[in-house]
């Protein structure tokens, strides 16, 4: 399989390292690939530039976010939530098209301080405004409710934990299980929302994620729901 | 103890009774009693009229806001969102003063149509707007993330599960844990997210709740924070 992550933080890193020790090809996409790797100080959280990561997986490769998204045959959008629809929409929509786009990000605003507010809000979400501004790709809104270290290893948070998916298309959203099978998540954990207008939910939580982060002063955590039984 | 709960709904009744089958003297608080106990026919939620419920409950008495506010020794807000504000204006300032009140409502409009939506949102929550109404009046938000059945018998979901308190009064706080246990929850369940500005983060969790609850066709459930260790 291959896949196509757009993003170079920190979330778009660890999706790619942990797709491409699975042993699938991984692209990541960027604006301007030489910038990117020709950035020497840490970015804005304190991460190691872009680099430095890079040597360590250089399986994978960097392309531009057009280039990127053509290679791959399913895309990630890693990137920060108020950057999404500029990022994809520079992939651009033929590249998307008919493709499974997993939705990882959301809509933090920080530009008015802390804590940050969410736009869309309430009555839309950065789901439903990529799945209407890109009506061929089949989107899945997932993994956005936690921490990136415990998407892709669900064991860092001792006991059953739930993972949500929203989607309009059935068969994207077996596909994305699948994908969240092979990162350790059970069957049981993910929990099937509905269609894509859900990403309202799961994309309003993150208010309450960030008051329990700044309360346990760690981010590795996950909400279960408990007594819930999925339909089907 | 004496408490007051204010609105006659299902969420007002079930604390109602389990606060008098604790032993507390309870007074709920209404509009216009004689109205209330008038009515015949369900609610538009198919709840049988007040009356049904108030001739199994009747050491509980029914006063108007004002009155009933009086009475009681600490306040639980059980209206609708959209009203809360008006009501506690009903129910008066001075009623409200020094005394603690738990704020378990929910800002939800329905006005618009499925999915109902928040407001206020994001930028503000019911809890911090009671908050700036009534200055002089410790408000804890609580309980609002969950069925109203599961609040007072949180044993109805198995395993451990999460409730979570807002407030800035630590005394305040503290003394909605203790009532809390009362009720059955564990001290191990109850997380302090800090200020009443993490009110907003509790209420914006209704959108996903709603969508579980549609998904499971039942409300028997509830969140558990997997991995979180409160500070302290």
């Amino acid at each position: 399989m291959s896949y196509t992550v757009l993003g170079t933080g920190i979330v778009g890193r660890t999706m790619a390292a942990k797709l491409a020790s699975l042993g699938h090809e991984v692209v990541v996409g960027t604006r301007d690939p030489g910038a990117t790797l020709a950035r020497t100080e840490p970015d804005g959280m304190g991460n190691p530039p872009f680099a430095h990561w890079h040597a360590e997986h250089d399986q994978v490769r960097l392309e531009t976010f057009a280039e990127a998204a053509a290679l791959g045959g399913t895309i990630v959008n890693a990137t920060s939530g108020g950057q999404s629809i500029e990022v994809l929409l520079a992939a651009g929509v033929s590249n998307l098209s008919g493709k499974v786009l997993i939705d990882i990000a959301n809509p933090l605003d920080f530009s008015h301080g802390m804590p940050p507010i969410l736009d869309p809000v309430n009555t839309d979400s950065l789901g439903e405004r990529i799945q209407r501004t890109f009506p061929d790709a089949l989107v899945v809104k997932t993994l956005n409710t936690m921490n990136c270290a415990v998407m892709v290893d669900p064991a860092r948070v001792p006991g059953e934990h739930t993972v949500f998916v929203s989607g309009d298309d059935t068969g994207a959203k077996k596909a994305v299980t699948e994908l969240l099978g092979s990162f350790g998540w059970p069957q049981a954990a993910v929990v099937d929302l509905g269609g894509i207008v859900t990403a309202r939910g799961v994309e309003m939580v993150l208010p309450l994620w960030l008051s329990l982060y700044g309360a346990f002063g760690h981010g590795d955590f996950n909400f279960h729901v408990q007594g819930g039984h999925p339909r089907g």
